[in-house]
């Protein structure tokens, strides 16, 4: 049984990797910097998103599509903070988005008006972690409600993500959480992750979050100019 | 790809569910009930787990199977809670526990020694839900800190769950989450979820759940004698 799934897995994997490629290119032809948020459920992603549009929409022409695996609420509820277009992606009970998504999706945005694109992944800590989706890079947001050991345990999205937002930060005075220790065994996962603390209810901490997103997408597109 | 991806799930799936035949099976001839714990990562399941030991092990001989992507961080947790053996399936990647890794446990439990065995599965809202495990019910361990609408977003766990548990309600008062509405998501999903309300942490509402248990393994028991 293990050994039917990793052949077929692999086979699923490299036709992923080939759409992969082809978001990777069409994007970069363009200038347009990308990101891929993965997640628990729950998170905040959805919420941290809402923040970013309104705080930075303005001045940096955001592009996102959002997958759910049923619904297409994150999309209504981001719609609402932006006059651009949200792409849903429903995955219809599948547990990750692929590249042939975002391949499919490109053609809905008009590239050359567009400064950065968020892609926001399934609430899930364990599959989306394995799908190139053709990002530049991704971002692990990890609320302080699930545990420090969560990077210990999945392990793999900690690796492949190069950012880290811990978010929820407003809850700390209530739980059991040490945010060092957290951060130590994120580190142990991936000694280059670069985090970032919010709160995307109180907007604690999140100038460094935009900070950072204005400066990527500057970065990002001057590399491909 | 996609129906590629369908047809060998389907085998992948009909050979899980032999399996689950035959742990229902066995577990059924030695009387012991059996709850499969499923949940976002960080729900707290583990917590819920350690005080449920803590409460009942002197009059409950539980079995637990605890279920993680790379460690075996819950099972040691639980070890320290019970006497009895705790078993840690390491999944190496995968994103839920299948029916042929409780199959392989089962031949470590003393089943008629055992009143009531916990699956606690990976942390993960979508692909647990599929597998059936041989289990005599699903439980749904949903955290206040997620958001009132995961039961409409994740749906497939809600339908397939018999018990649903809101988990650490001490947060209530610091977060902007509606329990009614929570709870009127969850019945749409699925309109006989029965419902617990918890703080793993605190102690509160436990008692309930308690009380759940101590009457499931007893009926569960005597349907089987």
């Amino acid at each position: 049984m293990a050994v039917r799934r990793i052949d077929v897995r692999e086979k699923v994997m490299a036709k992923n990797d080939e759409f992969a490629v082809q978001v990777r290119d069409r994007l970069h032809a363009h200038g347009v910097p990308s990101l891929n948020l993965g997640s628990s459920p729950g998170s905040g992603k959805t919420s941290l998103l809402e923040r970013t549009l309104d705080a930075l929409g303005d001045n940096l022409r955001i592009a996102v599509v959002t997958g759910d695996v049923q619904t297409q609420n994150d999309a209504d509820r981001l719609a609402a903070h932006t006059d651009r277009l949200v792409q849903a992606v429903v995955t219809g009970g599948a547990c990750h988005m692929d590249a042939r998504q975002i391949f499919t999706a490109l053609d809905e945005i008009d590239l050359e008006d567009t400064d950065l694109m968020f892609v926001e992944n399934v609430g899930n800590l364990v599959c989306p972690a394995s799908w190139d989706l053709g990002e530049d890079a991704k971002v692990v947001i990890f609320s302080v409600t699930e545990g420090e050991d969560k990077p210990l345990k999945y392990p793999r999205m900690f690796e492949r993500s190069d950012y880290c937002v811990i978010n929820k930060t407003d809850l700390l005075p209530y739980l059991p959480f040490d945010i060092d220790r957290a951060v130590a065994y994120a580190r142990e996962v991936n000694p280059d992750l670069r985090f970032f603390f919010t709160s995307a209810l109180t907007g604690d901490g999140l100038e460094d979050w935009y900070e950072f997103l204005t400066v990527f997408a500057r970065v990002e597109r001057a590399i491909r100019a």
